[in-house]
């Protein structure tokens, strides 16, 4: 039916509101229809307080809400979180129809919200405009389906493919579009991971120019403990975001930092056990920035889903250290390209 | 005036209807006008062939040109060759004004049949639309102002920057959009380049998917001669167009091949000399087709105006040979990026 589409397709423009403020949540949107007329809409404002479906319901009267339709991007959660359980309160409004987006993947919600609303005789309709919104929560989705975080590996390469001009110097290889695309994209993800090389080398901020409460968290692996020598670096001095250190180093694991940093114990020299110690403290997303050898390690431990390429079209030269080099072949798909301003971005998903 | 970048913008989509055609002549149409009517449009059809002031000219009666107004987007030609001269037609016609898109920099015309119009109190204008006409016949204006001709490097590397899997075996990188795509840029160049590794490892035919009478001549560099060991290959064999080889090898100078083929004799060890050797036979553009070590050859010595890369988003791995490598540091300009089907097509012009 057109209508629910086109409704549908408010409640997704209304749930892109919340985007970069809903940290770990979903971003949703609702809309509340009768008589053909949007009484109401309302999305996920900010992590911890009300959820789409409250935000909207909480701007009608109990008149308005009898008999009306529900459009909903994503389940109506059935639990108590942060916020009591929707599916409670639009049994309460006497709402007489839901149209939803997309199932919950979070095994707490998933199904059983739309149970519920059946349960009392509430009219469900699902899988209207689907494929657009589970693509707004990709990586939320991609979590809670595969319990584990999405990994995006990111690279400034030339042409040639070479990091930089020398070793263990930095080259800035990439332009100012480049800059700016590459903090805005920073953003989207709930941690950055860098090796101990880039760090030392680099020595990033690793922040995002996006207005966000939810910084990403800048994740070191150093499983030697060589920051211990590099102790003024930014990401360990700056307070603009969390700082966590993955380590082997027992003096690393008790020197004592400022509140923002956390020093936490790699027992192998494997990453997947780095990216599950992550995915425990719930990090759906991680976009890797180097080096080279960190993100060859993500390729080898089959772990990365997607690599991004920034390619400045100018010639390092073959003393420069190459980019990240896959052990065996390796086809990205899915390719998009963006053009900035005389340099590329390369986007490509890995099959993993 | 608006009206004349209105014709004159007709007269351009005249003159590309002569695509593929018009050999080493430039593209050029012509429309005339009087009394804010189209009489009669008209291009350069084909080499040796009706110039487009004459194809034009050549529907109207002497009444309906008698006072008109000519766009042209090219100077009128004043000297005879395959034709006789533009400009004492245009004169015997009692055209009253001549719109002109670009002046010709080839030295035998320019200023010349303008000067010839304006002697017989023909108005001329000039410099309408000349930026986008000039862009019509780059090629053409490049090798008339610089006396040598504009040469691009081809090359299809992974993501990796490796032109194959290992040395001295062929591998396909690119995708089949990429292959057509090839198949039609090579119609917009005189001549197609490569050495004499690439002509063995690789036994390209090197021809155009285009229908054109002018398929570009492909010119081989083997200094070495080695193709004397080589004989059966499709460029020497197939007759499809004309191959030129550049050799120091006097058994292959002495050589008798069929009559598509001609060999010339290299004296140097310098690209410049094979350069201006077709230059001297007006070889106004050049697309150099690999390998890489031909490709640095050009960049080292300064005569590349542009690179073009089409990458496969993939990685083939240290133990391939690297595309080319130019011996210091360079910058790619004006760079042009596209999507065919996942590969990636990277033009940028170099700063000669």
């Amino acid at each position: 039916m057109e209508k629910d589409q086109y409704y549908m397709n408010l409640a997704l423009q209304e749930a892109k509101k919340g985007r970069f403020q809903t940290w770990k949540n979903p971003m949703v949107g609702a809309v509340i229809v009768k008589n053909n007329q949007v009484l109401a809409t309302g999305h996920h404002i900010h992590y911890g307080q009300n959820h789409a479906e409250r935000d909207a319901i909480s701007k009608l009267t109990p008149e308005q809400l009898f008999n009306s339709t529900l459009y909903v991007t994503l389940e109506p959660c059935n639990h108590y979180g942060k916020q009591p359980p929707c599916s409670d309160l639009i049994v309460k409004s006497k709402i007489k129809r839901v149209v939803i987006g997309q199932v919950d993947p979070h095994k707490l919600v998933t199904g059983k919200g739309i149970a519920k609303l059946k349960s009392h005789n509430i009219e469900v309709k699902t899988g209207v405009l689907t494929s657009k919104i589970e693509e707004l929560n990709k990586f939320y989705n991609y979590f809670y389906r595969n319990n584990k975080p999405w990994i995006t590996i990111k690279e400034a390469t030339s042409l040639d493919y070479r990091v930089s001009q020398n070793k263990n110097t930095r080259t800035n290889i990439t332009n100012q579009s480049v800059y700016f695309r590459v903090h805005q994209e920073r953003a989207n993800y709930q941690a950055i991971m860098i090796g101990s090389s880039t760090a030392i080398i680099d020595d990033p901020s690793l922040l995002t120019s996006v207005k966000t409460d939810y910084p990403p968290i800048r994740v070191i692996v150093d499983r030697r403990g060589r920051l211990l020598n590099h102790l003024d670096l930014k990401v360990l001095t700056d307070h603009q975001s969390l700082t966590w250190i993955f380590t082997q180093n027992k003096d690393l694991i008790r020197k004592k930092f400022n509140d923002n940093i956390q020093v936490l114990l790699m027992k192998s020299n494997e990453l997947s056990e780095v990216v599950n110690k992550l995915a425990q403290r719930e990090i759906q997303s991680i976009y890797v920035e180097g080096g080279p050898t960190l993100a060859r390690s993500f390729l080898n431990e089959d772990l990365a889903n997607e690599l991004i390429d920034y390619i400045a079209p100018t010639f390092l030269g073959s003393a420069g250290p190459a980019g990240v080099l896959p052990r065996g072949n390796l086809n990205l798909h899915n390719v998009q390209i963006e053009n900035l301003n005389n340099n590329i971005r390369i986007d490509g998903e890995i099959n993993v």
